[in-house]
């Protein structure tokens, strides 16, 4: 450990997926907290509940009825953040003369957001359930993602392999929107404090017509990468962090769980393809097991770290739907959880004002939350106390 | 309002001072909220509090004792994110033949971060106050700034004139760091959904050894757009937002109050200087006034809109204390307010999955926030409850 240092002294540290340097404060974690606490979510739910608009057989907020699914099932969200159809909108284009088109821009944005569910059962959770539970799940992430890829893209081979592979469950297809969008967003809000209304375990997938943001700065670092060093830039810090070791939480043939280098929450972690997986119709029957091992494994050892059912915004981060074949083959598949907590079920981190105004700060290592990660492996706690 | 019709539809809009594009989903005002309610803080306080570690005559955390000061008062933190004195670092120059050098970057940070009450009463806050009150406020800002500048400073005789014009309190007089800094980030965060942990009114100013991500991307962003237009952004835009009026929320002499085009938060204002100050020190004693002014303005209306002690981070956006003239000259006085309320006292705007994966989101439009919080002008909502 040549770092040894950092353990105990302030730092930036930079995160070369986006761009960015934050701020590391080690010593930190000694103040005491008297701040806000959030509420522990230990209470048990039922296995169905007749006012969850997700339970298998239940009225929707709009009137639609859910059928009798059995893993997972999924809809267009009725309050989508995009639309298919709206009125047109014609930016004007930007004009030396006129300060408005400078520093007034917008663009219209379309698409269609649709809610997954992850099980019939209203009180499981991807920590409770095995990974032959967990394979559906991400077979339907699959068989959408797939379903929705330009004619042109430079993956259609891998999509149409998947599309015939894969068991098509009736309840889990949504067909296609008229118009080809330009990227998919698969992400997860777990826990009420990550904006969750409704426990029901299941996740969102917003497709756009454009590239947002986060995708879009992670594409042009991985390719100026790759230009820069002939290497692909998530292969060679797989390959690094697998012989370093210090920030490991686990891994198996095919996938590696770390605490990034550069992470910002507590307890972040990065999900990261060994080999060149370009997006999810790359990867192969055994690696989808070996992926949703992945998932059932980080997603339990959250809840075992501090005993409770551990929020976190998750997410894939794979090629766009619509995109050349230089994005498709910069890049690399993985996936982010964001957790929020910090010391324990109720005391959490906030990104507020420093964070907001000058730059992301944290207090633990990465290399402290990753020891403590791999300390809770085992059984889920919950079991033994059922 | 050429831009009806964004009104209605789901839209990108562009944020020019940090080069980033942001999603607006008008319509989604209308889904129903089953998820966290925040708790309104309603409470009356004491107005002091014998257990408050920023109460006149109280102990601290590590023991000092507080003087019985009469408005601001200012010490260094006793759980600083940054120290000036840590263990030396080195960090290796990046090598094409070390893939750690290139993936795990890390550089000292040093710095000295403060805390500055704005009252002696534990019960107030910057919306209870009165102008008069928060011209201390100011000044003790100003003074914190101006002495801790570099003695090349391109502002150096505005400082010098700051420090000699401002009246001493020697209850907010901090000293220099032994180490030249390069910025200066003050800022509050108020309530406990904003991390806060002790009600007292204060805020924090934490000085560091680096120029931090939010404000480079500014000075950069303005820094091109003065290349490009031979204008100022800042300047530009209060001018243009000054025609328009439908984003101004309130205005006097020399400060703009609007809900900025790009705001992320649902009710996000930026303060802005109308004529081109640069940093504090550039304040004429009219000026510190009507900025006092604008700060009790939107605070109290804040608190009007939803009959609440309104959750805000906020924070000052001003030239570094260690820069080049061109850095000084491209800076453009203004302060930022990011709330998270959304609906009510207790519903707010979850920043999680969508935003943190894939680009910021919000709901209702800046010119639907702007016209609500023009309306609620007037005295405090609990100046008639009392
Ligand atoms: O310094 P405080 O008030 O204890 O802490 C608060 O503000 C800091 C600066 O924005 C944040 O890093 C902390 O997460 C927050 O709880
Ligand atoms: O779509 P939901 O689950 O109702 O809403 C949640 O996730 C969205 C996408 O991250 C966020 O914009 C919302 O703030 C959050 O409450």
């Amino acid at each position: 450990m040549p770092d040894a240092v950092l353990d105990d002294i302030s730092h930036r540290r930079f995160n070369p997926l986006t761009g960015a340097w934050l701020l590391v404060s080690p010593h930190r974690t000694k103040r005491p907290w008297q701040g806000q606490k959030e509420a522990p979510s230990n209470s048990k739910l039922p296995d169905y509940d007749p006012k969850c608009f997700l339970c298998p057989g239940n009225k929707r907020a709009q009137g639609d009825s859910n059928p009798q699914y059995k893993n997972t099932f999924a809809f267009v969200n009725d309050y989508s953040a995009v639309k298919e159809e709206q009125q047109a909108y014609e930016p004007a284009a930007a004009n030396e003369d006129d300060v408005a088109s400078l520093l007034l821009q917008a663009q219209p944005a379309t698409g269609r957001c649709y809610v997954l569910t992850f099980a019939a059962n209203h009180a499981t959770t991807l920590a409770d359930m095995t990974t032959e539970e967990i394979v559906p799940v991400i077979q339907a992430w699959t068989r959408i993602y797939a379903s929705h890829m330009s004619t042109s893209h430079p993956l259609k081979a891998q999509a149409a392999r998947a599309l015939e592979q894969i068991p098509v469950n009736p309840d889990a297809e949504v067909g296609k929107p008229k118009q080809q969008l330009r990227y998919m967003q698969i992400f997860e809000n777990k826990g009420v404090t990550m904006g969750c209304s409704n426990p029901h375990p299941h996740c969102q997938v917003w497709t756009v017509s454009n590239l947002p943001e986060e995708p879009a700065k992670e594409i042009d670092q991985m390719s100026q990468y790759h230009k820069s060093h002939g290497r692909h830039l998530l292969g060679d810090y797989a390959k690094l962090e697998m012989e370093k070791e210090e920030r490991v939480v686990w891994q198996n043939e095919s996938f590696l769980i770390v605490c990034p280098w550069w992470a910002f929450w507590p307890f972040e972690v990065l999900v990261i393809a060994k080999r060149h997986v370009r997006a999810l119709v790359d990867l192969t029957d055994d690696e989808t097991v070996r992926f949703a091992e992945a998932i059932q494994e980080i997603t339990r050892r959250y809840d075992n770290l501090f005993e409770t059912s551990f929020p976190y915004s998750s997410g894939i981060h794979q090629a766009p739907l619509d995109c050349t074949e230089e994005e498709a083959e910069t890049s690399w598949f993985h996936m982010h959880f964001y957790p929020p907590l910090l010391r324990s079920a109720t005391v959490r981190k906030f990104q507020v004002g420093y964070e907001l105004l000058a730059e992301s700060q944290r207090d633990i290592t990465p290399e402290q939350a990753a020891a403590k990660l791999r300390a809770c492996g085992g059984e889920l706690y919950r079991k033994s106390l059922q």
